[in-house]
């Protein structure tokens, strides 16, 4: 059974996650009605241009007027405004809303106390796809295809608001698991906001003072570093907002290279071997890439 | 003019390297006449299944008679020896040898020590091609197609062979730079020795005390982290045989993660913006993948 048969979804923010959205729902979910708000006209414009919705406006309340579902693609730190300015629109009874912030904690405990005795349930949601190129004209109706989403449900989450989510990600070709917004971003720190600033940090070290570099650069460099190419202003709200976990696990890190250090200055080959043979070990037990 | 017409070139060590290049004169270079040397049966057993040679033989001085041009495909730490053996055997006069080694200043070294007053003519190089994946059975014949391959040329260098080597890699479909052995250690360090350390340090750190976190991970680990998957043991005699330039690295990459990690406990929002765009802005400097 298609909970969203016929159904109103809206997608508010049509940013690289937005706008593939839009792509993917009327791929897989044809018969949803979709509408789209953002803040500047000048994105209302390309969402028309693209003929991505039904409806694209930067009047909030009509993009949420009887909306049975409602997603956030705003980045992290305009969520808690995005989500008073919902609850001051008119929303219907039983709407449910989620977002796809990369940071879940601060987020989830901000949106459900705005939503508290409210008629919207929330459940806050993180797929782990995207790209380090951003905006609208980046979108791809694959972008979601075989990623993982994490739901994050607390003790105030409705089980109709879950199966609604649920369904919805599974709908987007996503595996979806599902975990507390603390276990979230303890993992999502390592697995996401660590590579960033590694490859940020190796980018660094490897051509800050000789940017001619970038001549011999092979694909280890292209690959252990794009994500570095990721849009500053984002990624600085994404790592700011989770710090604590992001500041152990550089400490972490710190650590290793220090072990690494140490055994290059020994000469210790027994060491060093054991040590890429665990990385690699680790590195293998990868699910195989979707 | 194609100064391989006819002639015979001899791969030394058939493994993802050897066998890709096997492959691509094959293709690029069809009249050349290809014999393969290994120290083991078994290889070249797989060389003379996949059909890849015209010899493929334990014997080295039948591997390298009458060879015009032989390229040593076997780890670093091995070239010395080979080189010695080489001379032993029964090479003919004017044969250019070449390596493919990741680390250039100690095998360079050494090669042109053992070759002094030989007949023979040796120049390194070092074609940035490659793969996580060790073997003949993941070797491919467009491996090299649009990679860079440096040369690195001293005052001992023989002008015809410099020729040879550098018209090589350009059948092959390299892009070549030409470089001191010294320049291209420090360099490569950088660009590909670092990036591998950081890979495996960042491996560990996301997954050596909660291997279950490999569940959520996305494309961005995936790309950051492939490297580290590479052979422990190739890798280990990469690392220390260009144990300094990588000290040097591994030492301003921690200084990095030191200041990420002091403007992360500061909350300095413009800190973090202005180093996460000094390496977006590095990053997107590189050049356009082949």
């Amino acid at each position: 059974m298609n909970l969203f048969q016929s159904k109103r979804i809206a997608i508010l923010g049509p940013g690289l996650l937005g706008g593939s959205l839009l792509m993917a729902i009327r791929q897989h979910l044809p018969t949803v009605h979709l509408s789209v708000w953002a803040r500047s006209p000048s994105a209302i414009e390309k969402v028309m241009a693209l003929k991505l919705a039904d409806i694209a406006t930067t009047d909030l309340s009509v993009a949420v007027d009887h909306a049975d579902f409602i997603i956030l693609c705003v980045p992290i730190e305009g969520m808690p405004l995005l989500a008073r300015e919902i609850l001051a629109a008119n929303v219907q009874e039983g709407c449910v809303v989620t977002d796809v912030g990369s940071v879940k904690t601060g987020v989830v405990n901000a949106l459900e106390d705005v939503f508290a005795k409210s008629p919207i349930h929330f459940l806050g949601s993180h797929p782990m796809a995207g790209s380090e190129k951003a905006g609208i004209e980046s979108a791809r109706s694959d972008l979601f295809t075989g990623a993982t989403s994490i739901l994050t449900p607390t003790l105030f989450t409705d089980e109709i608001a879950m199966q609604c989510v649920r369904s919805f990600w599974a709908f987007m070709g996503c595996r979806v698991l599902e975990m507390s917004p603390e276990e979230h971003d303890r993992k999502v720190a390592r697995i996401s906001h660590l590579p960033h600033l590694a490859a940020a940090a190796v980018t660094m070290a490897a051509l800050y003072d000789e940017p001619s570099n970038v001549q011999c650069v092979g694909n280890g460099f292209r690959d252990s570093t794009r994500v570095a190419a990721g849009d500053a202003g984002l990624w600085s709200g994404i790592l700011l907002e989770n710090r604590k976990e992001v500041i152990a696990s550089l400490q972490d890190t710190q650590a290793r290279l220090g072990e690494l250090l140490a055994i290059l200055e020994k000469m210790d080959e027994k060491a060093l071997r054991h040590f890429l043979s665990d990385a690699k070990k680790l590195r293998d037990s990868l699910p195989v890439s979707p």
